[in-house]
């Protein structure tokens, strides 16, 4: 039986992101994001509906800013994606500081549908990445797929 | 002494906007909102920073979701300002089924610098506003006037 | 032999679209857009490079105004394509003040790569349509299928 | 008499901007776009309406385009200013190809009012210049000072 390397590597480089996204940012705790997968130019996300995220008492549904944090911060896991390819041959240590200077340039955020439902789950792909930029799109679906929210992001990759 | 009935009439009406954005909003709590004060179409709010609002364990800055939300937020108190002078005759259990219907259709919020600072606070103003949509302008600064991020949002109001 | 009346009306409400964007709109005949075709809620228009739409005199690519444009009427298109069910049955007399009230709120584009090609088409879907507002996304590429641009524009429909 | 050399230095400067946005690129000059001024970090040009510019047959309002058009273009135009100190030093054919790598990564729209008006005029202001990247606000005025259109762009700067 044959090891597989670069495949090992990919799961090490899978870890590291998960572990920071969903246990090292404080505000992501709160959203109660989980890192679901990466592939070369895409992530997915998943939360759960909690009172805490919720915006609107009229409707129970979730806040703006719920929807955007998550919308915004799916995206920078793409993002980092993206680079697997240059970078997943490093040491966590070595990617951490290289992952610190990615950042949200902008981002569009459009509300389709009111945000309701029990679990929730954003996917994000790579429309276009460049060696200082990369524009990126993502969605956000409940568990009956109803589309809630789509966002367009630039981010500093580099 | 003459009793300003239209004075305390606006005054009633802001107590009540400040009232549901910091209290009865559960993400609101969680941002920590303030709602400090309301224009005919500007409103002015302010948070403070807090560990759960970290983002970045690198810069020790701000969430990029954080900032989207708190400007969506500031933006939708300005958008509720906006309609003061239609609606602000009418008692609070008027009022609040009429902001339930007030809502953010889309957002571009662009991050300028780092979200570094103790206390923020976020400005509001209406460019336009319709009898269906408004859109307002918002920017975020911290306690050293450092512009830290600005947003656009379309919202809601008919 | 049968007459289809319902597919008779929907081709007399394209040749109306057509004929609108194609001649009556001044800026368009400059674009030199072709409306190709408009589904339930999408659209399709092509354009062909020319001299006058260049915006780089140094890559000879399409001005990024030229891009926005095309994009903002192809969403146009589909937000009209969008209230054909609702409307098809009008003569074209009535269709064209409706289309006269149709206006974008907000627009994004993101330039992803330059406008290189002779001859390019645009794609619009809408992806929420409501009473008030609809949401479209629209997708620029050239001939050989490269991916030069994309937007999300909100339209104003009711 | 004393020659002011740095002023001479940035004339030189402005009227090569000048000469490139006026003439040198086709779209341009479909527009009928007017370099008014520099500053170190805004720009102001003007344009005047005419049949071609036109989208609405029925309000003979600016088309949404040459809207988006105008605006992204000013943006350019404020991202070069920004970059003057840098390099006003440098003799024209130098500069040219600086300038042509300048170029919107995304832009946001937002149509405020009909366009409406003989002339009309475009400010942008440098919200943040970056190494690579700058933010750029843009307005569009007639010439009653209606406040037309706003936007947002993002600008690769180097």
């Amino acid at each position: 039986m044959q090891v597989d390397a670069s495949e090992t590597k990919r799961q090490a480089f899978f870890q590291t992101v998960k572990q920071l996204f969903e246990n090292e940012l404080p505000f992501n705790r709160i959203l109660g994001i989980r890192v679901v997968s990466l592939g070369a130019d895409t992530a997915l996300i998943a939360f759960s509906n909690r009172d805490e995220l919720m915006g609107n008492i009229f409707q129970k549904t979730l806040h703006g800013g719920v929807i955007s944090a998550v919308l915004d911060t799916t995206g920078g896991v793409a993002a980092i994606a993206s680079l697997a390819d240059r970078f997943s041959e490093l040491p966590e240590e070595k990617l951490l500081p290289i992952f610190g200077k990615i950042g949200t340039i902008d981002i569009r955020v459009d509300y389709l549908r009111p945000g309701r439902g029990k679990d929730f789950s954003v996917n994000a792909w790579v429309m276009r990445s460049g060696r200082k930029v990369a524009v990126i799109r993502m969605e956000l679906r409940n568990e009956s797929d109803v589309l809630v929210a789509v966002g367009t992001g630039t981010y500093m990759v580099g």
